[in-house]
């Protein structure tokens, strides 16, 4: 059998119980080392955890290496671990498809992600549209195909969840070129860049998806001890130090509802700006002004 | 302190050991229950799981008895368990509020919900739009908010995630005038319901925010032992016996990535047939063919 099991967002014991136990009776335990990071654990905390030897997979081993993690899976059982929950923003279904065409049994195991968890900062989930990513941008290369995204989510009111690049494993050019297998620190994107990479579209794109004043939210650290949220407009997030990662950035749709907002002023320097930002932001977008049909009794 | 703790969607195991420890030092813990179920649980065996007592929290105690379940969290921990995660579509952040306002610290111990545990049916979580929620229609009252919803997502190509009305603890009409707290036995909204409902407003509405023929995926017991994915058209889904409760449905947007494709193929009866539906509504809301500009050295 074939276990797909998420671990959550932050601690070892982010685990779920299920998972735990199931985890303990595998012969061999994968951890999906490359999308993400558990905040506040690492494969060594995690074995000694589990009790069990714990074998990272990095995006070539899940890329082209499905046979090798699945060997065996048809007699005993093999876990599958992945930071968040299994199929959140990086989706394992090849690995799941290959397990069938094998004849192997899968089960998932599901966990927190910050596609729900996000939740805590106090917007609705159901207020949300699509999620987009923003990567790093480097001198010659400034992928925007997220403002669309946003942007229709903006158009119908929408809040859009920003989940921000991280590096893992990633070679320089030149040790790449060389066949160097030397790789780079890992870089995870904080919120500073991120809305800086936001204006900087804006200002190439300008079709006014949005404004350096449109209310956001920090997100930090989501699901760990040191959980962070900071509201405030997208210019001043340009300059906020968001501490240590994982960081994600949310942008505020036009429709806010007041219990929203009650919420998220927890989160802000003052109350009084922020709620006048987002008074000011829904004037984006706008529906026109219904206009009564003329009554044709009266037009005689 | 306040502990808001998600459970997930089925088992008492599938909370997670930092959930299940906490849960363990608390002096009392409180079940949110009608909003969801645990499909593989209930009050008797979680108490058994956790060697506590669980006290029922029904909507009237959690929306107006905030400061009963608050008492004494200045002092000593207090639980608040909820099915799924913690801020998933019913959000409980009044309770959170006032517990600021009191002065009593929170926190949140997250866990899969059905907005991203959705996931498992091969469908990417960032190819979805707003979720929106279906209520029983009744022969006097039959709310089409959601179709508007809909509409808006299927227009820019996304996928639509439907929860399905759940209705538990509520009075009949009769018993509600006579002032007896007599109550109807809990209701699920079924999948050929749900398909059922939506057909009929397309029928009303005409706006061709969807047809009978556009491709949905029935959710069935997602994240249970039973767990079941459909994928057929709506017309389909609405003779369709889905089973045992829960349930939600999706409906599919035109952007289907062909993994996407590969993956749902798993749960239909007729891979073309399916292929054929996914194809043919992908008709609805194309964008207009791009047409190159006219070159000016030509037209001379």
């Amino acid at each position: 059998m074939l276990y797909l099991i998420g671990l959550g967002l932050s601690h070892e014991t982010d685990i779920t119980v299920r998972g735990l136990e199931t985890v303990r009776k595998c012969k061999r335990v994968y951890l999906e080392a490359y999308t993400s990071i558990l905040m506040a654990a690492d494969v060594l905390s995690l074995e000694k955890f589990y009790g069990k030897e714990v074998i990272l997979a990095d995006r070539e081993l899940v890329e082209t290496g499905a046979d090798q993690i699945l060997e065996g899976a048809d007699k005993y059982d093999v876990a599958f671990l992945v930071v968040g929950d299994v199929f959140g923003a990086t989706t394992h279904t090849d690995l799941v498809l290959r397990a069938k065409e094998l004849g192997i049994a899968y089960e998932s195991i599901h966990n927190a992600s910050v596609m729900n968890a996000v939740g805590a900062c106090g917007l609705q989930l159901y207020q949300f549209g699509q999620t987009v990513s923003l990567v790093f941008f480097t001198d010659s290369w400034k992928p925007d195909s997220f403002y669309s995204k946003v942007l229709e989510n903006r158009k119908i009111g929408l809040h859009t969840l920003l989940l921000l690049d991280i590096k893992v494993k990633e070679q320089s050019i030149e040790n790449m070129a060389r066949g160097r297998l030397i790789y780079e620190p890992p870089r995870y994107m904080d919120i500073a860049t991120a809305s800086q990479q936001l204006l900087e579209i804006e200002e190439k794109r300008k079709e006014n998806a949005y404004t350096p004043d449109t209310p956001c939210v920090a997100v930090s650290r989501l699901g760990s001890p040191t959980q962070t949220f900071k509201a405030a407009s997208l210019k001043d997030l340009a300059s906020y130090d968001a501490g240590e990662p994982l960081h994600s950035l949310i942008m505020l749709g036009r429709q806010v509802h007041d219990l929203e907002l009650d919420y998220l002023c927890q989160f802000v320097d003052d109350k009084t700006a922020f709620k006048n930002l987002v008074v000011a932001d829904q004037e984006w977008f706008k529906p026109p002004a219904w206009v009564p049909p003329e009554d044709e009794s009266l037009s005689d």
